[in-house]
């Protein structure tokens, strides 16, 4: 299933793709994916879909998109996971993974402008990979952790670069409202085979910018489903972002910054693909 | 007010204590206090309180605190904010206020044990004072900062030292569930005059660890909000955690770290006494 989260009429919803442009409706589910995801699950969510009423169908065009998962409790993200990537930050090797925070206000929908803010021109991309976290669990088994998986979307994880190196912690940097583009939905794991290569291409206005592979993960998917939920109860609609690939604006000579009317693209094989455009904020 | 949060017969609901010992329950003005804050605000809850049935209040003995806000959006936690503190853990003077998380599955009540978790030994107490936003907001201005609080109380930010610098990010160590202690209630903004000067001791076993007041806060509380804002959009039942006073376990000599059995308390001066022990987890 290909499942995604939209307004309609100002309504927030959700649902499940069919096809290239049919969604249908899941709303009266759950009020959200999360709630949904934490009821009855995948499994619960297939039934409703097999029974919902096809004459309600609605189009891609009627509605207006959100983050896959538009207020999960938690969005954990991974710095510094692929080994081209810490060499061009000239960051030491870690045994452990590095986990720096998105709060949901930083979110934004696949087809939204990123915001440019006033406070910087340092506004960078990074193509990843999310995970949603379907079934919770504490101190999950490396070898049980596919099966605690929902689905994977692609993730934009835009950085304000100069406010990351603020202070020695990241948070700040990585929250500007409306900067980690999240979608446009998220296709579930039985359609991804566990463990199987994932290719991540960014595009910034039309030129590849970024290319990775999961198997090229410093800690892969299991490690960090095991590392993270050592640490903290992980829940159905958490959101886990596993980390970028070599090839980001601040580290290129000369720097390569986002600015307003570029187009930004993340693509994975078997997702789909992010766009968004980038626009001056309107401050307000 | 004092206001809090609780389960009673397994029901979570919040409410307001009135004497020592008297909660006057407001679940039926909304499911959670954020929900409260977030609906009519302060202003509602007082009314709610003032036309309260008197007859049905509960004990303290009948309910199970929960952290003052039990599921916040945001919990954004701010390092180095004490110079003696920063001065403690040798690092540089930054500009701007250090941001790391905290996700709302590390949060305890008052009275709670906090675990130690079999991963280690590092264990360590950090007093802090939290405040709880009120009225929500992008780029609040430092005049207009009080006016966006709803509310102070006294947070343990305890921390899994060894875990917290397993990479250059903090998240991991500050995140092991149920060792953030936030309570036992919130009072609310109208009983703490703005920029009153708070006294905030820490006690391990009755032996004074740690104080520190916010008149020597590095970024005043003002500042606090104006940075934090300037990033992201703030929201009613979002918390700030400001940052610990000197005398951590990690920096002493010898290094000094919570074991089982001990008693950790964090008062501040017109907000309470937080009290909790320590205990071995008990693995899931």
């Amino acid at each position: 299933m290909k499942l995604l989260s939209y307004t309609r009429n100002g309504k927030p919803s959700w649902g499940a793709l069919e096809g290239n442009d049919r969604i249908v409706d899941l709303g009266h589910v759950a009020p959200t994916l999360r709630d949904a995801l934490g009821q009855g699950g995948l499994g619960a969510i297939r039934e409703s879909l097999a029974a919902a009423d096809r004459g309600a169908a609605l189009r891609l065009a009627d509605v207006r998109l959100l983050p896959v998962i538009p207020n999960p409790e938690k969005i954990v993200c991974i710095g510094l996971n692929y080994e081209a990537h810490r060499l061009e930050a000239k960051r030491a090797e870690t045994k452990f993974p590095t986990l720096f925070p998105r709060w949901p206000t930083s979110q934004t929908a696949h087809g939204a402008a990123i915001p440019l803010p006033t406070e910087s021109e340092q506004l960078d991309f990074e193509g990843e990979i999310a995970l949603v976290i379907g079934k919770g669990g504490r101190r999950i088994a490396k070898e049980d952790a596919w099966s605690h998986i929902a689905g994977y979307a692609p993730y934009n994880d835009a950085s304000i670069r100069d406010w990351q190196y603020h202070t020695t912690q990241w948070g700040a940097g990585k929250n500007f409202d409306g900067t980690g583009a999240f979608g446009p939905w998220m296709v579930t794991r039985d359609e991804i085979k566990d463990g199987q290569r994932l290719e991540l291409v960014t595009r910034l206005n039309g030129e590849e910018v970024q290319r990775g592979n999961t198997d090229q993960l410093i800690f892969s998917i299991p490690v960090l489903i095991n590392y993270i939920s050592t640490v903290m109860t992980l829940r159905p609609g958490d959101v886990i972002v596993t980390g970028t690939p070599s090839g980001v604006g601040v580290k290129r000579e000369p720097q390569l910054f986002m600015k307003a009317g570029d187009r930004i693209e993340v693509e994975v094989s078997g997702l789909g693909r992010l766009e968004n455009t980038v626009a001056h904020e309107r401050t307000p």
